[in-house]
């Protein structure tokens, strides 16, 4: 945890239906490195993330450490895991989440897609309200995904909501590296 | 420039009244970084940055370079710059970033708070989409600032609206090390 006393840790909630959410996360992560702050990034959908932003990401290191949760996107093609098999590991994410955030090691706690995990039922709100209540004073929680649950809108100290006003797609551009993945 | 051929750069617009227009630009340089490409930062509005990105963005050299331009905010207290000296300064940057973009040194040019330049009228949207009219085709060109124009809006191929929903200000809480600066 970096030496500086801050006065209060903000609970920061990125999400709507464009593109940035989880990106500006990242970008935080450079300007807290900055800093010689401590950050800790875990995934509640593991596979969510690209080759790029996983090998970035070490250039970061040590002060920014990524842990891996979840058991990939839900309902897809080949996701051939029960359900509970879904909830179960959203659930020992969140607990080690939790466990990461009463580590005293760490400035900023970023939780990525966690209100992707809400919103498709993997997690209850309250499981992440009650997570929150234990909120170190100085941490910082960053929460990203799209279709933030509204108490924990009102919960969260700063909302951003990323709104897509013009998306390549619609002009049949493919996705692109480095932008999109 | 990264080996990998690219079909097509885009034009990226992140504005807005919220946070993680820049913060959204930086997370994209880990990921691209972590493809080994390389990607240059112009700044528009000098002083606009923190210690904390400075020193962060040190960590990802020599893949992401950046170049300030500008002759900081326009109009402030301690702005005793005529306004002519403002525009110079714009104008200077934006041949600048014609420069770098024209190199075939970058997969990624950034040109941050741009909107803002124009805006505040130091530079005319037409000096812009000529810029753009240039861009090499592999190129993506990301654009930040609250206020895009227009023009802009209809040229780019990506615009994310970054849309203050609440705001620690709003509670009385003090702008956080890190997180806002």
């Amino acid at each position: 945890m970096a030496e500086e006393t801050k006065k209060k840790g903000l609970i920061i909630v990125n999400t709507g239906n464009g593109k940035g959410k989880t990106t500006a996360a990242l970008g935080i992560c450079i300007r807290a490195v900055g800093y010689d702050m401590k950050v800790a990034i875990v995934q509640f959908i593991k596979g969510s993330w690209y080759y790029g932003e996983l090998d970035g990401i070490k250039r970061l290191a040590p002060n920014v450490e990524l842990f891996a949760g979840g058991k990939g996107f839900v309902g897809i093609i080949d996701d051939n895991l029960p359900r509970e098999e879904h909830e179960k590991a959203a659930r020992a994410t969140l607990a080690y989440a939790e466990e990461l955030m009463l580590s005293g090691k760490y400035d900023i706690l970023i939780l990525d897609e966690l209100n992707v995990a809400v919103s498709i039922g993997l997690l209850n709100i309250k499981e992440v309200l009650d997570l929150l209540d234990k909120k170190p004073e100085k941490l910082d929680i960053i929460i990203t995904g799209r279709g933030a649950h509204d108490d924990l809108i009102d919960r969260a100290d700063l909302v951003t909501e990323m709104k897509e006003i013009k998306h390549p797609y619609q002009k049949g551009i493919l996705a692109q590296k480095g932008i999109d993945y």
